[in-house]
């Protein structure tokens, strides 16, 4: 910007007493003549920002929505006729009905004159009369209307109702209200954490390599170090804790405080479950060095093999009753769930809650003060968190259909999940871990020479190319692993397993041959 | 931290393998003795964050929580029976119905099997029957579920619609969805934009001073410098253009370069609306060296004098017509609007939106990643932007009840803002602008000697001071005028004019009567 000067300054007083030129009421101005000063670029803007990454919405899928446009106008220039959307957890988008008991509730919240109609609704079938029930007590608690500001750390009832399933969930280690923060889905919870964890670039964030890439994006943007500890693909993306011990260690040796660790359980992309014992190694590892772990959970409920999910906050109990000297009672744990995953894919929603463990009263304080400053999270939001965790109980009136909507969700994504995973697996080229957990498949592809130089000489990475190439010819949008974060020389692709059909199952290995075909060494 | 060093590491491999006591499953971890590290305090935390202030949510609300809980519990040692809650615009906690119209659509979108029962709701008068056809045009433009992401910019149906209404609004002035980001209210299009503008410590931004105090919170958080433009309050809170330009300029001299002003129109907390020509001088400052132009509109519909607000968006594009050279075409504009105010309320829903004019492609799509990292706002707030902004019209059924309801809410909030105000005008130390807009009173306090003694002795500021002891005599939640800046040895108090009846403006004068009796000089 060229600089001005005071010579240059307009002379307001004069202009508006004087010289302008007025055309009757205040509507003109002083026409004294300047340059007009240039637009902002991206150098005038945060370099953190215009650093951050975020390919689930990246390069790939803002194709397909040009893809999408283009196939609603020349349909016939395509080789397609739909675009999968693949790329993002986003289930309601494609098949997958919201709960009827849930929708049922929040639509009287949102119309609270509908508690007059109770019996003429439940009547005709169009309500069951536990919702109205459920629906008044929510009310209640929130002061009368979805539409008042609540609490910044959210409803005091839903926090209760929050705590309870906690407890219920952890086998009978407590919750408390206090400690749970309502939030505008999990990725809200994720960036309050890091926004205030993140000091300075001493500070270092521990995340798994993959990972979802809020993650990398936020560090980024918060100006801190991401430490990458790698998980293990050949053992089904597990977590090893010498691995993470090393990288702290090998931290605080190059001057960078390792400060949070971050636990994506299930895995988001590998769909990993951890156990027992390697959640214990990782508490053990924040207790010793003075760690946060940040656990994101939100995929708790979307487990497909034979596996159990364990809280953190279950194992962290357990291990401070099994050491009563205290090693654990230091251990600060904020787990994060999601209205948007599980069997209530209330993605649109933003429901959310984190759990704070541990943490001093001093750091409490402030994430409520930066809760305040967004005033509070969604309170439709808030009511599906309530809902998402506490279904109909037997005997209500909603009960069985609940039940059976839970079900069918449930085992229509484990269904899906295995299709896709039994298509990879007799393919050529492609090497994929057995769906455990989450919505996501992560396969490795063993790309030729051919297919890499292919891709160098477009300027893409390798994996890149393939979902490019993918996009293209079926119209599924993926996301590439390099999005994700990846052993260097390992190409992946991320996938959902949401999308409706088989047709695309289909379409995508019809592709993935060809393209092996034609790139073969 | 004490470092750790690598003789301290533990034995993963061997103590998972060999040294570890089973108790059955895998549910036992190492047992290797360790110093337990220290939990974080507020040093360890991101000092940015730390330093900021948001007094809406600060010491004096925090206390009227305290005392809410103590009158549930132990009414009788309270001298009042209620806290009323005048510190922030939060009108449905108080006596302020939604808006039915709005309601009826978003609980069908909540619940869109409740198409199928339009006849027998219809009937019953439980509905009115546009109502099904707005939800049914809303459902389609949103994809069929409010569970599912939009785009992260919005639905692009409902941009459209806003688009519209500005078109409208501004007396023909076009408008284009490809500019309008819907957000979560309008406190998230404000610090999405100055999260990515806040560049460093040498960037300023220019605030009115006094303020809506997330602006010097984003602007602390964000690490940038706040570079204040006081409102005359003798005139109304007027915004001088003078006192602006000199402050560019004084602050380019110290190397800080002014890159956003934040007009706030109208007022909050001054309650004052812009005209036309300061509009016009504001835009020309911000033409001729190049300062981006954040205006908070969301107080537009809540206008009670005969005065006009005029947007800035329409000011702009009439000194681009009048000025064919150019002068004007780089003027980049961020203009914010919010379902939570005008006679919407609906705040706990979180809707609002952004209308971008004239930031290049580079610095949007800047704004457009950061959106996605949030991966889209609510969608039932994207909603409500719509409803609020295309009320029913002529000829629809729920045409004249929305017209009345929406007159009501506005002459009532108008009704009790003057009551508010003639009050305050019959008493001793304390001066009070008129309200022209926005739902808050800003008067100035006299204040003596003597209470200003006392407040110092007690370690408060002097409104501080006085806002704490209204608060302790009579329930009546306010914020002190420093937690919105003001000019060096002035006080004042911010109060909404939301809370029903007339008794709490009572008890406000009484104990205004009497502290002024009990400290003066």
């Amino acid at each position: 910007m060229i600089l001005s000067n005071e010579q240059k300054q307009m002379h307001w007083t004069t202009s508006s007493s004087k010289k302008r030129q007025h055309t009757g009421d205040d509507s003109t101005v002083s026409g004294l003549a300047f340059e007009p000063a240039r637009k902002l670029g991206a150098d005038d803007l945060n370099k953190n920002i215009i650093d951050a990454e975020y390919a689930v919405r990246g390069a790939i899928p803002m194709k397909a929505e040009e893809l999408e446009i283009q196939l609603s106008q020349q349909p016939d220039l395509l080789p397609f006729n739909a675009i999968t959307v693949a790329n993002i957890g986003n289930p309601q988008q494609l098949d997958q009905k919201p709960l009827t008991f849930s929708r049922q509730v929040v639509s009287i919240l949102q119309y609270p004159p509908l508690l007059d109609y109770e019996e003429q609704l439940v009547t005709s079938g169009a309500y069951k009369r536990d919702a109205f029930k459920r629906a008044a007590v929510l009310l209640e608690q929130i002061g009368g209307s979805v539409g008042a500001y609540s609490l910044a750390q959210g409803v005091y009832g839903i926090r209760e109702s929050v705590a309870d399933f906690i407890t219920r969930r952890d086998e009978g280690e407590t919750a408390s209200p206090d400690d749970i923060f309502l939030t505008d889905g999990a990725s809200k919870a994720a960036t309050y954490l890091l926004s205030i964890l993140c000091r300075d670039s001493s500070t270092g964030i521990m995340i798994p390599i993959p990972q979802y890439p809020l993650y990398t994006a936020s560090i980024t943007m918060y100006n801190s170090v991401m430490l990458p500890y790698y998980l293990d693909e050949e053992s089904g993306w597990s977590t090893k804790a010498e691995e993470i011990e090393q990288q702290v260690i090998d931290s605080i040796k190059r001057g960078v405080t390792p400060r949070v660790i971050v636990v994506i359980n299930p895995g988001n992309p590998t769909g990993a479950v951890l156990s027992f014992d390697t959640i214990a190694q990782i508490l053990t590892i924040a207790a010793k060095y003075g760690i946060v772990v940040l656990a994101d959970e939100v995929y708790q409920n979307n487990i497909y093999k034979g596996v159990k999910f364990h809280s953190m906050k279950k194992v962290l109990r357990s291990l401070q009753r099994d050491h009563p000297n205290g090693e654990y009672d230091n251990v600060q744990l904020a787990s994060m769930h999601s209205t948007s995953k599980g069997v209530s894919g209330e993605c649109g929603q933003r429901g959310g809650y984190m759990e704070l463990v541990g943490f001093s009263n001093e750091v409490r304080q402030v994430i409520l003060k930066l809760a305040s400053i967004s005033i509070c999270s969604v309170v439709t939001g808030q009511a599906l968190v309530d809902l998402m965790l506490n279904p109909p109980r037997e005997g209500d009136d909603s009960y069985e259909l609940d039940v059976r909507e839970r079900k069918e969700i449930h085992n229509n994504m484990k269904t899906r999940g295995y299709l896709l995973y039994d298509t990879f697996q007799k393919l050529e080229g492609i090497e994929c871990q057995e769906p455990q957990g989450a919505m996501y498949l992560f396969p490795k592809l063993l790309l030729s020479k051919k297919a890499i130089e292919e891709a160098k000489s477009l300027g893409l990475q390798p994996d890149e190319f393939y979902c490019h190439r993918l996009l293209d010819t079926t119209g599924i949008c993926t996301v590439p692993g390099s999005g994700f974060g990846q052993k260097e020389g390992t190409y992946h692709v991320r996938t959902t397993f949401l999308a409706p059909g088989t047709q695309w199952i289909k379409d995508w290995e019809t592709f993935h041959k060809a393209f092996y075909d034609k790139y073969r060494d």
